[in-house]
């Protein structure tokens, strides 16, 4: 399975079976919002805190991605997820409800990868069936636990990126209808010293093309290779740092390098530098991506989830951002 | 590698190449002393906060193993691990001074058993030549985030239970000398509806007895298979519930089944029903359980961490505790 330094090849190719993508009334606000499923008017879901909330929209979305897989909650063996809350809650009460074996990950804003990594190497290596891959995050639960309660109406400068309410899952199997995860590169910490929480994107620029520069490297592969690219949510600044950086190791990119975290909302949508949450690349890959696949638009992408490793702790403590991001490759099948 | 419902089997039998457990002063008099590496006689580690004397432990844990496995830094692939901390900053900060691939897993106090299971199925399936586990804990930060911080002098019940200030690591190679990580079985979310998080092992313990059956359900094996079953961190409270639960499911357990939160202090230390902390199982299992191996005392072990996935936001929000536990067994090399 191992390929070069830090990348896995899946030779028995997953399949995709089934994807579920659920946000909320600003994301049905967003560029993206015919490639969710469902898309809530209140943020609060009907539950009375943002925290279940959050909870509710990622069993949603692992309920339509088992729907969708033509399978039943009893048929998935592993469920392997994570999000931005403390002791990740939001994924754990979820595992609560789906009742099957739970792995709990926690990668930040990369987590979608690093689980559809670890999932796709579990189907690949006969360790299960039918493997649940889920992300969420929520704007309200990180606004308040990151940085302010929103009701402060604390202001943000122009670098600050806007957290997606969104959860994305997917179900992967042996054999079956749907895209095929083919190789995964997990990532470094990648750390140069940038300590502004509200300039991540800047902070996570150097990992997402550390680890784009090891996947053409250990996979022998160019961009040229990839019908898209897309990093998870550098937002604008820092998409165009690690374009920059990926020029400088000879990589030049052009427009098949996106960035989730600019995709998915509107210009008219005030969100800074763009948006950023566990939840981001979840939704965007599990539903615009994977939706754009399936009518033939991509045939092979390569998905760079990038993360911000800091706490509020660490940040209080004059700490620096450790950075990282997963990428996982995906083709359509073969016909 | 799939073997019945929710466990691994592991073929190609991984080796624990390398171990490493460090400790802190309640530690070194604790009733394990002497299985550590390391025992620091400041909690501090000299360092200006008790997060950074985390991550410093983890950090010594990892190069121990690392040396003890006869390797470099750079010879590490892949490192799993996860702690107590909001977004886990210990392991993420070990993983900035390792810089080899990462990969953060949270679940609580069990995250030793899910690192070491899922790093054995990467070695098992040529996912990687030498990859690193690791967990820790430490009883000031713990108290700070979850409780009060320990200058407040907040009184305690009984079955409270006391964070072990430790980390510990293996490294796990294809072949080499030490024992071998023979197979796993992921717990999935148990919850009975207790909400006490003074109580944490009476809320464990349903979720260790319910992996333990999976165990032997998967395996096709009895408790007799094994010449010790360690939970992770039941203490006296949640180990006797266990027992009771088991004995229900017609597993009635001996001597032979003991509790790492229940070995590593002395009965005058003042640890109420025990110990408890993602340190605990990975300190007693990595230390402790690994040397008796070494010295033929024991052959074949299965350790059963068990966590509790609450969070402080949880509790207050009235919900009750989800509860999992992830065992591994290791078996000694076969002459």
């Amino acid at each position: 399975m191992l390929q070069g330094h830090q990348s896995w090849v899946f030779v028995n190719r997953p399949v995709i079976q089934g994807a579920g993508a659920v946000g909320g009334p600003f994301e049905a606000e967003g560029a993206l919002a015919l490639d969710f499923d469902i898309l809530h008017g209140d943020t609060w879901l009907g539950q009375d805190s943002f925290e279940k909330a959050e909870k509710k929209m990622l069993e949603e979305a692992c309920e339509i991605a088992i729907g969708k897989a033509g399978l039943k909650k009893a048929d998935i063996q592993f469920f392997l997820s994570g999000d931005l809350m403390n002791q990740i809650i939001t994924s754990s009460f979820a595992a609560r409800t789906l009742g099957c074996p739970y792995l709990g990950l926690f990668s930040a804003c990369s987590t979608s990868m690093e689980g559809l990594a670890l999932g796709a190497s579990i189907i690949n290596n006969n360790g299960g069936n039918y493997v649940l891959c889920g992300a969420a995050s929520h704007n309200s639960t990180a606004e308040k636990q990151y940085r302010y309660p929103t009701e402060y109406g604390a202001q943000k400068p122009p670098t600050a990126q806007w957290t997606v309410t969104g959860a994305g899952a997917v179900v992967l199997s042996k054999e079956g209808d749907g895209p095929h995860v083919i190789s995964a590169t997990l990532g470094r910490v990648v750390d140069m010293g940038l300590s502004d929480p509200f300039n991540m994107g800047a902070a996570m620029a150097p990992a997402a093309a550390d680890t784009l520069v090891a996947h053409f490297r250990d996979l022998q592969c160019s961009p040229n290779d990839y019908d898209l690219i897309a990093t998870g949510d550098l937002g604008g600044v820092g998409y165009e740092i690690a374009k920059d950086l990926l020029s400088k190791h000879g990589f030049e990119m052009d427009e098949r390098f996106v960035d989730c975290g600019m995709m998915i909302y509107t210009e008219k949508q005030p969100v800074f530098a763009g948006a950023s949450g566990a939840g981001c690349s979840a939704v965007v890959t599990y539903g615009h991506i994977l939706n754009r696949m399936k009518r033939g638009e991509l045939n092979k992408v390569l998905i760079v989830a990038t993360g911000a490793l800091l706490s509020p702790i660490s940040f209080q403590q004059n700490e620096s951002i450790p950075c990282i991001a997963h990428a996982v490759a995906i083709e359509n099948m073969l016909h």
